[in-house]
């Protein structure tokens, strides 16, 4: 295991930016995106496996195992980015499989490994995440094939343009049984770990995700002429929506989750003017459904109520839904294993964020490592994970990788 | 007294238009604005006027009265738009304007009589609103000059390309005790002349202004990886100011006034981070200098409250501030028994937005007169005032400038 190495290629793989963006910007269908996967696929195949893109546009480089009869070992992660994201996210997952791979060229597994780099994971401008691990599922579907950019593009022309054959989907499908498990080491993007002062954590389970777009309809008048209690003031009505959805996410005890407004926009924003119009996006997220369920409900609950006392219109529409996903057990054990191994105590947690895995895991038994996020920050410039750290998580990944060999799943 | 003409030459004005803009947009220093002032000035020398350009930018017309040595009486507003505005707004005090002019054409008053298109009232690129009506009170300065737009201008330079003189601006100066009067008629931009049925408002006072930004300044963090109470959300914190701004301007019994928020921009604006950052821009109108300041007192109290229990940092920074306008007892008066010679009853009645005239009344007593608008419709392109409407308060206008030339001011 060379930590030098793996640095350099997640410092090479930083190269490829989108010139004029903030951070390391390396969107899903840019052209800088579309050159770091040569530089992606020649790490593959100079590390011995054979590499090439499946009809969804997912990266796949593949090493023989002894028994060719086994289903795959996979392990990987993604190598976008959003707009003003950093070096390592997903991009520690790629780097340390590829690594991984580079170990066991001389001693194969039983089973084929796969070293995988799905496409577009992070959330794009056609509105959805995740495409290359959606596809493998076989639920990518024609539907979202018609979803549109700003431009007018369709994901299915740009899946073509990005050398993809969407008309071929169904062959990019893992079959039920075809994978052993799936292994995904990522970064935490949050705090727990260095909270705990610990290096490595083991996934119990990926939150689920509702999330809903409110739009309030008030009346845009003079700011001036119109008395208080004669006013539609869609902007006082989203304040009193994103502290309910605050309040929301400290609700609970055993069961819990998050909620977040992380999005608002009003009409005509206006210093002089009432805001007529506000939008609003709320997320919330729990590895519980019942939680997640009944925040739903009261949310909706919420909205109408603080209609009805702000004299405005508001409705709410449910822009996605993703249900929590919990690691498998025996994937956890022998990741817990693994760490422990290296002498480290492994950190039991859940994901707050989503991941290619969370997909997967229709098809296959999956797990996850966590490394640490200096100050838990992600999707930003600042994102940081130390050298040392990504090393200890290409190390675990390997030791499980070797540990899932064995196992029975 | 001719509706038909009025009306017309509000219909030709109204053809003056920037082109991609929404509504009748003609604000100042487009070309339209520029070609619109043209067809004014033609207007203003049909009627008998002499009509120039002053050093500001201001268009005056003027009629000789019969006694040279006496004040001007000034009748007038402004015909810039803002951008989506409509076509009556100030529009309807010059046109009505020129109009009385004509009335007056064969029977001179003792006073000369200006008709005023003050340049640029409202809100502009450059901060500055009222351009012309705080140059002929001395208050357009050289700092003012130096403002720049987002093209980096200067207004300086904007006021010279459109042909005036900002090297000669004292001359455009009104010398305290050159104008007898000043009535300014204009649409009433609220609804209480609508909800009360009444055609004609008497303007007692025009509201003071303060102005603030507030910036409010978090942490940008996931929003499913970070745990409630380890939030530093801007988003969160701002909704808390948005209420506490709504609450201000429903407190207050006597004295009393309206708080808005009509701003608001936030970073990242992400459904799935914590927003970091957080802008408002939060103003407070009121009529009592008593009210405005103890509001902007709990105001910055408020804000500095929030940022405390959200754990944000949060600054306050005033950005404009306007004391109120009383507006002349007499001038009230005389204006008061223009509307009920005509078998009109006057509705008293506040000004929430600001005005020329609010500048004008460092320098000389003035007045205001109200026509309705319907619906409270103001700055958008649905502003309606009927024909008739307009005409009448073009009649009030000219019987108060009778009124106004025998007064004793």
């Amino acid at each position: 295991m060379s930590e030098d190495r793996l640095w350099g290629d997640l410092t090479g793989l930083a190269e490829f930016v989108e010139s004029g963006l903030p951070g390391w910007t390396r969107r899903v269908f840019s052209a800088p995106y579309q050159a770091s996967r040569r530089f992606i696929q020649t790490l593959m195949e100079e590390a011995g496996l054979i590499a090439e893109q499946d009809s969804a546009g997912n990266l796949i480089g593949r090493l023989p195992g002894a028994d060719s009869t086994l289903p795959a070992i996979v392990i990987g992660s993604h190598t976008d980015t959003v707009t003003g994201g950093g070096r390592f996210d997903g991009m520690v997952g790629v780097a340390a499989a590829v690594e991984v791979a580079r170990q066991l060229l001389g001693s194969p597994l039983r089973h084929p490994l796969w070293v995988v780099d799905f496409l577009g994971e992070e959330p794009n401008e056609f509105g959805l995440s995740c495409l290359g691990s959606r596809a493998v599922t076989g639920h990518l579907g024609s539907d979202h094939l018609q979803l549109r950019d700003g431009s007018g593009r369709t994901l299915g022309e740009a899946l073509t343009a990005a050398g993809c054959r969407p008309a071929d989907l169904h062959t990019a499908r893992w079959r039920p049984g075809s994978v052993h498990a799936y292994l995904e080491l990522h970064i935490e993007q949050g705090r727990l770990l260095e909270q705990a002062g610990l290096e490595l954590g083991v996934v119990t389970a990926i939150v689920g995700i509702a999330r809903a777009q409110i739009d309030i309809t008030g009346s845009a008048d003079h700011a001036g002429t119109t008395p208080m209690d004669d006013r539609h003031d869609a902007l006082a009505a989203a304040a009193e929506v994103v502290l309910g959805v605050d309040l929301l996410g400290r609700s609970g005890e055993v069961e819990h989750g998050v909620a977040t407004t992380g999005r608002i926009l009003i009409q005509p924003n206006a210093a002089n003017v009432v805001p007529g119009l506000a939008q609003l996006v709320v997320e919330m997220r729990s590895t519980s459904e019942a939680w997640l369920r009944r925040s739903s409900a009261a949310l909706e609950e919420m909205v109408a109520q603080v209609a009805k006392d702000r004299s405005v219109e508001a409705s709410l529409t449910w822009i996605s839904s993703e249900p929590p996903v919990s690691c498998d057990p025996r994937v956890r054990q022998l990741l817990g294993r693994a760490v422990e191994q290296m002498g480290r105590t492994p950190m039991e947690l859940e994901s707050g964020a989503s991941h290619d895995a969370a997909h997967v895991a229709r098809v296959a038994p999956i797990g996850m490592l966590f490394v640490p996020s200096r100050g838990g920050r992600s999707h930003c410039p600042e994102e940081w994970t130390d050298p040392s750290q990504v090393a200890d998580g290409a190390r675990a990944l390997l030791r499980a990788t070797i540990e899932a060999d064995a196992a029975e799943l």
